[in-house]
């Protein structure tokens, strides 16, 4: 595995690859990688013929008073991980952006709503920072995990709308033993907290399983899904159409339930498949 | 000459040339073809194996009551100057946009004087466009004319920073016999507007010729400048450093004086070198 600091050296790596007629693969990552980063490479390690992980904890998609300065690290772990899974380049930028970057890309609709809503500039900082990424590393094919619903969907969106040559490949979203879904920001929680943060995984899902046993009100799935959660601060609880992201109507097409919560000072974010599956072109 | 009318056709033609190692050029218009648009073609042609030209009147780089509706259309006439320049495409997208269209792309800072004050949504319509058509057209290079000097470094600033793997070439301003720029909007001028149009050239002539003769001060430049326009209303007449497109305080270094007014009801804008040559990397 090399290890590329710049971007120009990575676009240099990427484009020898490409001139060879290799294909090239990224998973875009912020670091402090566990089994769901790991998965998004192992998914991509089949399909492509050179792969690259990027670790780039980026300021654009934090707010001020978010936890951009605390966000947990661990670069000789994650770099065993990345080695582990048969990456070829690690690209670890230190200065990502150049002198006077002044370039944004956004989305509209689908980041009006959800994580959008309470974090209005986050998605502007993802759109941003991917648009770059696919940029600087000539990817053919790049992997989002579903733990990240919305983002998965918002930069889906922006490839087909920008018609970039990049195809987003969704890698599922890993849980814990206790059926936590794996983030990094797991790591700021207490003891307490982890055992309260259950909850949401059990909301999630008491919806989705009503929903088999035949539930049709959204209203009613919502409230159910409500009286799950034991959080400090519910952000939100929605059940959304899987394509457009607004509040589902009904749950006869491809729905998502989706929750957002304050554990301590820790948010966490969850979701989980309802109805008919998604059909992802 | 083939013509491609949908996004997905031009595509697979340039994804097949690119496929055999052929380099795929691409030049954006508006349409209304003329002298100015053919010479970035002809600049393009020697450059690269597989040339295309797009002509679509972005609506997005209109605001409400600018000529989006009017602007002047001639599709025979453009398809027989892309022929006979040697053009291999010729893309006349009828829905360009696709459904749900909801990415925008845009740059701050370069694009907030000049034309941006005056037309704030412009740029960003710009730049969104150039973004898809890239995208789209898979295009290695692209030739855009210094007549719209902002936009050219407008859109080189959105290519650097999204690390876009497209170069930008610019094509020098072409003007007619009588020294006005070349531009389909002469089409609105009367034979009276016409007259008093050659006044904005003079004017920025005016201020190349007095740096070229020792005159240093920025304002009394401006002041030479103004003293020759005849115009209906004058939107800006400035000297701007060439990089950073904010109000040169010198003209030690790569400067440009432009101005834009009106004739009527028709905005003109006009650009000319002043001081040391601008390098171009």
């Amino acid at each position: 595995m090399q290890t590329f600091l710049t971007s120009a050296a990575i676009t240099q790596w990427a484009e020898a690859h490409r001139a060879a007629g290799r294909t090239v693969g990224l998973v875009p990552t912020m670091g402090f990688l566990h089994a769901g980063h790991v998965s998004l490479m192992t998914r991509l390690r089949a399909e492509v013929d050179a792969l690259a992980v990027s670790i780039f904890v980026n300021p654009l998609q934090f707010a001020p008073g978010e936890d951009l300065a605390v966000y947990p690290r661990d670069p000789e772990g994650d770099a065993a991980k990345c080695a582990a899974a048969g990456v070829d380049a690690l690209f670890v930028p230190e200065d990502f952006y150049p002198e006077d970057f002044s370039t944004s890309v956004g989305v509209s609709g689908l980041t009006a709503g959800l994580c959008g809503a309470s974090r209005p500039t986050h998605f502007g900082g993802v759109t941003t920072v991917v648009a770059r990424l696919f940029g600087v590393t000539r990817c053919d094919v790049a992997c989002f995990g579903e733990k990240d619903f919305q983002q998965l969907m918002v930069i889906r969106r922006m490839v087909r709308d920008l018609a970039l040559p990049v195809r987003i490949v969704p890698g599922p979203l890993v849980r814990d033993a206790d059926g936590v879904a794996l983030s990094s920001r797991n790591k700021y929680l207490s003891a307490a907290e982890r055992e309260r943060a259950r909850s949401l995984h059990q909301a999630l899902f008491a919806i989705r399983d009503a929903v088999s046993s035949g539930e049709r009100s959204v209203a009613r799935l919502l409230e159910l899904g409500r009286g799950h959660i034991d959080c400090d601060r519910l952000d939100y609880l929605e059940l959304v159409d899987s394509e457009t992201l607004r509040p589902a109507e009904r749950v006869d097409r491809p729905a998502r339930a989706l929750g957002a919560a304050f554990y301590g000072k820790t948010r966490l974010i969850d979701n989980v498949g309802v109805g008919p599956e998604l059909s992802w072109t």
